[in-house]
């Protein structure tokens, strides 16, 4: 399939080569703000299309999907324009800024025809897969810890009194969208939606979030969700039963899954060898949904897509943070 | 000094080994309901003087303290009973089950010119001093993760439709008096008095909680804590701050003090070696505090016990857990 992409920064690169990694892309047009950056990101990759128009993009036949990994909070727009021109769409995370949003480009990827993907490489994993075969082994769930906290070397910045998009309420930033995600993709695609979501986040100046808890509560059990941009934690993730425990390392990019027996205390390997670019496994999967028109599977990714960005603006709106597009 | 115990489980027995390895005790009565219970305890200490009865043992001259690990619920009357005839008084962790015994039991131990403390051990490690003195390493403060969560084999009884001391409401048991006070007792400790405490707790059959996360807030910053008695989890326990993480492991009995850099990610090793039996530190500051009559150090833990419990007692009453000595 022919792959056309928006964004020329380090996680446009990546995805780039975990599609062609899976065979199942070829990169054949690029989109900048200029040509020069353009043709910088595009050459290495022997690409032949090249633009500085979405529009002129949008309506050429050199492509049969595009990346979007312009900043979050132009994800909409950007993504209706392809839309519109039956472009399948592959969204970067998080995918817009609001379920209204989100439900309006859907409808219109329906009405044209084509997919709308947002890129949650984790719960695309082999080893995301065996975790939620493994599940069943811990017997009755008693809860979890997902854990995902970076420090952010633009935290520096925002502590410098700047306010880089990543931290800014105009580009729909904070922590919550930006590594909160995973865990609550996580969450929701293991356990489903939470009856009850808190956040406690910590504010910063910009308006945006830091991190901090969040708790899902689920008829039976807790799941504590641990994230933040403004700090370093080097916690594995858990899920807690009555049988016994499986711990996970790290929460993307899965290396380790561990299940420990609450009585025996033994330890069996649950997970599989890695590869070094884990967004193979998405790019597989959307194209293999596309080429098949996996209309059950694109379905589930739909519902789990707006189930978690519903949670995300939920509590984000708990702590007052509004985005700009939201005022 | 000369002590007197009450309770013959491997609590006491570890508190005794504790008492004896810091020379500043000498084990001289020993109480259970029965005498041959009591011997069979005492005999391998060489102790002379066993009893069966409380008051006579409270009365007597042959201890000038005692330490008390009777079921949580007794722990109040067995107090009074001692310090109203001047015996210091060590009481095993949660101390009571209200703040109200608690200030009463304060109450008579100053009336009577003797010392109530609470056996919260991990406080007094020389490890836990060094963790003290290296917050400040971490620059500002933006949480912590504090972790203590055991399967209990306690819990197979519950599960088996029994209803074990440390899971009734008549013994004052559940999860947070019992394991939850251990990382209650550390954020209070470093951190103080949190502005507002959530506890999201799994109730079990029984009426008491199986563990749950809880929220502390403080005006910049978030605590967690995770503890259950009917999970394990593998977790260490983190503090994190605007310059890096002190990562600890485990949180009692502190065997690794880890500070990694925010930045460089250069790791420095912080711990001191441990010792086997860390309630010798305990039994060391209690004879210190009784024998120098350092009123301002008493002052300060008295404190923190009702803090930890005025804070303990919050939570379960949010959760609608309330002991039968409440009812």
């Amino acid at each position: 399939m022919k792959l056309g992409i928006m964004g020329t920064n380090w996680i446009t690169d990546a995805f780039v080569e975990g599609a062609l990694n899976s065979k199942e892309w070829e990169l054949t047009a690029v989109y900048s703000r200029t040509l020069e950056k353009a043709y910088a990101f595009g050459e290495k990759y022997k690409v032949e299309n090249y633009f500085d128009d979405i529009e002129l993009m949008a309506t050429s036949d050199v492509i049969d999907a595009v990346y979007i990994a312009s900043p979050n909070a132009m994800h909409y727009e950007h993504a209706l324009q392809f839309l519109r021109h039956k472009k399948h769409v592959i969204v970067e995370k998080p995918i817009f800024s609001t379920v209204a949003e989100l439900e309006d480009a859907h409808k219109v990827a329906k009405e044209n025809g084509v997919y709308l993907f947002e890129a949650a490489r984790h719960i695309q994993e082999p080893n995301f897969k065996i975790l939620q075969d493994s599940i069943q082994k811990v017997g009755k769930l008693h809860g979890a810890t997902l854990a995902y906290m970076n420090y952010s070397s633009r935290y520096d910045n925002v502590l410098a009194g700047e306010e880089p998009n990543i931290f800014s309420l105009k580009f729909s930033g904070g922590s919550l969208v930006d590594l909160g995600v995973y865990p609550m993709y996580t969450a929701v695609a293991l356990f489903g939606v939470p009856e009850k979501a808190t956040y406690f986040a910590t504010k910063l100046r910009t308006g945006v979030d830091g991190g901090g808890p969040v708790i899902f509560e689920y008829p039976d059990f807790t799941v504590t969700i641990l994230h933040a941009k403004m700090s370093q934690s080097f916690l594995p993730s858990e899920i807690y039963g009555e049988k016994g425990t499986l711990v996970i390392n790290p929460l993307t990019g899965i290396k380790e899954i561990k299940y420990i027996d609450n009585h025996t205390k033994e330890t069996e390997d649950l997970a599989m060898p890695t590869i070094p670019n884990d967004m193979e496994f998405e790019a597989t999967e959307f194209a293999r949904i596309i080429a098949e028109q996996d209309t059950l599977a694109y379905e589930d990714l739909e519902d789990l897509s707006k189930q978690v960005l519903q949670i995300s603006n939920d509590l984000r709106h708990q702590n007052g943070i509004w985005y700009k597009v939201e005022q």
